[in-house]
């Protein structure tokens, strides 16, 4: 009964992340009775995304490709970046959240995967031999900025082991009680985190 | 910092209705580093949608765009369908989910919006001449399914009124506890309506 694009459209909507099929019908709705710029804007865009977008070769960011062939992205293109410090998260999306907060000035590199006994992701997964060649080039500081989940402490523990032994200062991003945050409704871990990892006031 | 295709995706992503930034950029990483067919398969669909997919000039249900030029829906289509009842909906997702019951084999007519003092949508807004005119061509039982809210209900009386005075018979779909439902969690003014819109038993 319902027209074939629209069908079509509904199944690859909702093969989008977190997105049912009640929400894809939603958006072909939308844009089937919306704006045709919208839909043609947003044909453009998705025809050469891949053909214009990839993996940096250096970071795994986001990176536009060039005419040269090469893909790296902004933020290893910038000569300006501390080379010596190595930022390591687990998505795209964490990276542009710590770019926001402007506190990191070196590079970043993107895991896109974490350490997951369950998902069967073990450690000959994660890119240590690509790190290592970070540390061989100059890195001398990585912070490790998985995020504070299981898996995440997980791969910052072992990727800390293996990249300390190779002489870089591994350090892990801070874990405590939120800024703007309650302290009567932080968790036990999280309470239990922000004591341990307290910081002495140096006051002049 | 992140590349202009990737803003551009994410800018049109999130004008999907209920789509915020973050959506729509967790939306456009899956596809930038997702399965390029998807990307592409995505990319045909919504070039032709609009050249395919049209509203019904006859319900403003989805339509495909026939080689004669007409836009008719396969229910308007369909000449097993009982011509002489009308329901009408506010919307095309009301429609389907009404489909999808069974309950209902005559035709439908799609409003698209509802009488809404606040969005500024008043009674000339609502198209009587074209329902006035599907009593004409003999429809006899019009069923009012616009939904049990303030604005579904203004709508429903309104149709009522003004379609009643022209001689057909108008019924307004029953307002309850819904199907499974448990009547100690039921809001007061479901429960009334239930009350209210009890049936007798005639058992046999």
């Amino acid at each position: 009964m319902i027209p074939e694009p629209i069908v079509r459209l509904v199944s690859l909507l909702s093969r989008l992340p977190g997105v049912g099929e009640k929400s894809a019908q939603r958006y072909a709705l939308h844009l089937a009775f919306g704006n045709p710029e919208h839909c043609r804007h947003l044909s453009q865009v998705l025809v050469e995304l891949h053909e214009r977008i990839a993996p940096c070769s250096r970071c795994n960011n986001l990176a536009e490709r060039k005419e040269d062939a090469t893909v790296l992205c902004d933020i290893c293109r910038d000569s300006r970046r501390d080379p010596t410090t190595l930022c390591i998260v687990a998505k795209v999306q964490d990276l542009f959240a710590i770019e926001r907060s402007g506190a990191m000035r070196g590079h970043y590199y993107v895991l896109g995967k974490l350490l997951s006994p369950l998902d069967g992701i073990g450690p000959d997964e994660l890119p240590l031999d690509v790190l290592g060649e970070r540390v061989k080039q100059g890195v001398q500081e990585i912070i490790i900025a998985t995020p504070p989940s299981v898996d995440g402490e997980a791969t910052a523990l072992f990727l800390a082991r293996e990249l300390g032994r190779l002489g870089a200062k591994v350090s892990r991003i801070a874990s405590g009680v939120p800024h703007g945050g309650d302290l009567e409704f932080a968790d036990q871990v999280t309470l239990g985190r922000a004591i341990d990892g307290r910081r002495n006031l140096d006051l002049p």
